[in-house]
């Protein structure tokens, strides 16, 4: 059979240091529960500020993985 | 350690009177399960039509919480 | 009460004959686990390719149903 | 037969009062010349300003009906 | 003299089987009543769903003709 | 009463020489037929091309005017 | 002499009771201090939430007025 | 070496069936002469039309290869 | 030290006669004021109609300049 | 047999005139050694300044033509 | 009182470094006068190039702050 | 002569390190065919995931060179 469903969803990742630290924790945290990630698409890009200073980067990714039933 | 990751959601709220009270009842009811959400942005607005009238208002909301497992 | 509340999620079909025939598998995979299904707007269309053919059509689905709980 | 055509126009509301005002009144409005509107979506909303007040709410909104003939 | 006047209208086909077949019976029906239409655009995709299989695929169509008149 | 209703639609100019004159040619056209218009969004630009050189240029524009009945 | 120059900002304004009341207020505190506004346009929608409740409803406008100088 | 240059180039199929058959005839002559093509995504479809019937289905894709020197 | 900050603002150009000259007289009016500006891009373009006819051409442009303070 | 592919490309036009002068020289230029042009869509228009005027208009325009070969 | 009016800016920041390094100096400079800065959403990300290598990476903001007047 | 014509290209790079990294190798990597590169803004940022982990970042860039000739 030739035709295979997946899900998309979105997460946030945030890291003080760099977007891309911030997109490493938020994929490692979605295949922990998450099968065959294979891209992550970059939605959103955006930096909270405290006392003057950038305090994290944060992105917002979407990725898709095999549907495996209810939501 | 400084790095969260968050997961993004969109729900719809509808309302006989307003936008607003459709996104009250949308945040209510998404609350009752998910915790920490703080921002609800608004992705579109549109009417249903009954009979000529409008029947009911519904607002798509973008939320994200915390992130704590599977799909 | 006039008043619901519905979650919005995105499903990928694929196929290798065409987008409608992925836009079906998605649709009824989907339909076995979310109940009210009523509308599958298409959100992107790509297709894979392999050895220089089309391998399958692909198509993004953000489809709308009844919010019942947690996530 | 299972095909039909239907057509989509584009209508502005105003209001002194809200934008849900402006949209009944726009809905209310195209009803009694157009048949079977089931859905007005929101394609913008804006405001018009008189002596630094808001003197009306605007909304402009997407509505389709069954397709009869000649435009 | 160089110079004419279009006027574009969006228009929706539905069809039990494919897009292909809702565009041709949107355009067909247009035709109808509209003269020299030579582009049909394709401005969104969805599809209805009854009991969870897909009902009709619908196609909302942007095409332009010789402007003539009064709306 | 403070509520009215407009209808919004699109047209589109040519013109071998300008943008401008496109869309001065378009707006005196719609006006033959249309009351009280007030400002044209312009949608897009293209421009066509015959032998190589170009041979009109044309402009969509989005216009609004007075809702007055069935369409 | 028949050119003026504007200049375009963009507010937000906030209510605990409505995007109505927050643009308003927006338009309000922005007419005390620039000329000559006319129309808002509403470039985005939000609410944040407390306690798992719509805390204040947001709009963010975009206005333009007299261009006069220095920024 | 982990680092890998692309190019992304844009090309337009067409076919009297269908979008599917159209997006085949495009990656199949594409890859006549460029080397490793995996993904074709949609930019935008549409139909050409002659004496009020659909004429062609095109289908505009975006498609990324290896890169191996001067445009 | 390599690192400039620059502000971005919109500004709105009109004239009776041609796109490019609103262009050149809004670009000319803040030149009074901003030092540096290097590009204006175009991000709306529309004209205002009265009796019928185009009265003016409006261009909303975004020009960047060295930041230098308090806004 | 009745399918054809075209190539896409964007072209940039300058001019110290307007963009409609602009156009006509990316087109001409263009036309020199690409075959069968005959749609320039406007993709972007901006300006550059130099000392506080306009010094010259530019537009990207995306053309198409006959797919004939390598990259 | 539970209305607030926030202005929003757009700032651009460079790094010959990062894109992270140049949304850092940006926010840092815009704080020295900006009271009260959360968030700065990426609007736009580029480089600059010189004798074919990157000189600097650059970031457009958008930053909102508490507004007190005048522009 | 003041008019001169450019072409655009979209190029992807990828690296295991940083979407700056990315960028330097194929701006870089373009510059050793094409002349007179000056900007290379970001269209969309991506990352590959392989067991569980980021294996690429990737960027696609759209840059801009003196036209010469055919494609």
């Amino acid at each position: 059979m030739d035709s295979k469903v997946y899900k998309v969803i979105e997460i946030v990742g945030t890291s003080s240091e760099s977007w891309e630290a911030a997109t490493r924790t938020a994929v490692e945290t979605a295949s922990k529960t998450l099968r065959d990630l294979r891209i992550a698409e970059v939605v959103k890009l955006d930096a909270t500020i405290e006392d003057g200073k950038v305090a994290s980067f944060r992105v917002r990714l979407s990725v898709s993985f095999k549907y495996e039933g209810p939501d």
